[in-house]
């Protein structure tokens, strides 16, 4: 497949062509997949997320440029969408203007959250493989930290950086949503604004009474809009990250994430392929006659036609 | 299997066993309905809906009362909260005192209503083909008419009945709630209290306004607390069915009904076998490991792991 061998490339026009496919659920997106696996798994994913507002895309942005300049081939996939370069499919790899994207060589891709959520995560960790195979090094996930569903997204990870501001209440909010549970890593974003020690104070007090008492939250301070906090927020990834691999807990989560995404993979393709796959209403229908005819009953019934159709 | 046995034999004890079995979702349940499945398809399937209080236990009781003089075998399954015999597995099997419980041979039943909404619906039609398969000719599937899923459940019935009483606005409610939709026929009970009249016109407007234009629906006046309007009500659904019959529309219906019915049971199969069956954590982890190993894709492991649980 021309696709495929132009992914591995590593060009931008077919990486987009080919998450497109995978967005849309599409047989081909699938089969893409299929031929790609074997040079899938070498990339390091960084979930970011947190409040509208805070300065994920900045962030990102800065991050990727840090990156960048010592010769990492960086990707970011954005499920925000409140994200400036949202839109989805319309939109397709629209480049968002900044330092990093300026220069050409990060792919940039937003990812419509059009369709059930389940699906969106199913198509973001599609996406992100497409990217892992056409040899980007470090592909970020920004996804808005609002609502549970988008917050599962940054699952998918091998280390999420929550974002938070010293304004308006995002502390209190992010204990309450759930957001601080998948942190990492949090940089409180907007640093040199007034509260953000306050905001520190009250995170490590949250984390100490037992929020999350796993093991400790990296807390860093960040200007992203200024370029400052930005390496250091970029060597305490690298570091959770090495220390991780030497514990095995990256191999862990990297399996653990895995049973989750083949459940939703398998919910869909039974979805997909038994109620939208070619032929599908007139096999379900024959298959209602048969048990109405007493010739089988309903559970055998959708027994066979789950195996017809994945067959 | 014994229990499949005392369950064509009519066994009430039996069948509450049986109902126990497909309610919890159980192979066993699964296996017994496989057994029984060429008996099923005879009895006459009436649903009763309509809001909390408006007589449904009532009206079913004298309708089954009117069955029951002339020799047919009658069941209730109850999928109303709020009915006086509700409380699921726990109360099991126990009889509202009633004229027609009363005299111990109307089978009546009460399904739990834990779990999501779909997996009620199954269960329910699980237990009404266990009920026909043991003999009962007439079964009642009774659903308060409160959301959408009490309502979904009426549409495994022939026919339909809402009953509807002309106290606390039940008919704007109905027209709103999308009750009407599923009526094959209307019951204004307690058609004694003040407003039925009003009651009817409104309906009869509804309904010529194209409300449900697909065909003419019946509309009777009862008193079921005083069996008054109750054997007109039966006639009317006999007649109705006798119609649905000669045309063919009858068939359609439980060709229809049957669809969707093996969507339903393909979706819980999926979710039962592939992540509750025995030896499914450990198969999903071998799956994620292959994964990362480069072995496999997640599509092609989740078509794996869905054809070897159903295997």
């Amino acid at each position: 497949m021309a696709l495929a061998d132009e992914v591995l490339r590593g060009s931008f026009h077919a990486i987009g062509k080919a998450i497109s496919l995978v967005e849309n659920g599409a047989p081909e997106g699938r089969d893409l997949l299929e031929r790609l696996h074997a040079r899938v798994g070498d990339s390091l994913r960084i979930g970011l997320t947190g409040p509208p507002g805070v300065g994920k895309s900045t962030a990102v942005d800065e991050m990727a440029a840090v990156l960048r300049a010592r010769g990492e081939k960086v990707a970011v996939v954005a499920v925000d969408p409140t994200s400036p370069f949202s839109g989805g499919a319309l939109l397709g790899d629209r480049i968002r203007m900044s330092k990093a994207a300026g220069a050409g060589d990060v792919f940039m891709r937003s990812m419509a959250t059009r369709g059930e959520s389940g699906g969106l995560a199913r198509a973001t960790q599609d996406a992100v493989d497409l990217l892992d195979a056409s040899g980007r090094t470090f592909i970020f996930i920004e996804t808005v930290g609002v609502g549970q569903s988008e917050i599962e997204v940054s699952r998918a990870a091998d280390c999420v950086i929550v974002l938070l501001s010293p304004e308006s209440g995002d502390g209190v909010q992010a204990m309450k949503s759930g957001l601080l549970e998948v942190a990492d890593i949090v940089a409180i974003n907007k640093a040199d604004r007034g509260g953000a020690d306050r905001l520190e104070h009250d995170l490590r007090t949250a984390f100490e009474l037992g929020l999350r008492p796993r093991r400790e939250i990296p807390i860093l301070a960040t200007q992203a809009n200024a370029g400052i906090g930005i390496p250091e927020l970029v060597a305490t990834v690298e570091a959770f990250v090495f220390a991780r691999k030497a514990s095995g807990a990256f191999q862990e989560r990297r399996r653990l994430g895995m049973e989750d995404r083949l459940r939703k993979i398998a919910e869909f393709l039974v979805q997909k392929d038994l109620w939208g796959g070619e032929g599908a209403p007139e096999r379900v229908k024959e298959a209602a006659e048969r048990v109405l005819r007493r010739e089988n009953s309903p559970y055998g019934c959708a027994r066979a036609l789950i195996r017809e159709a994945l067959r």
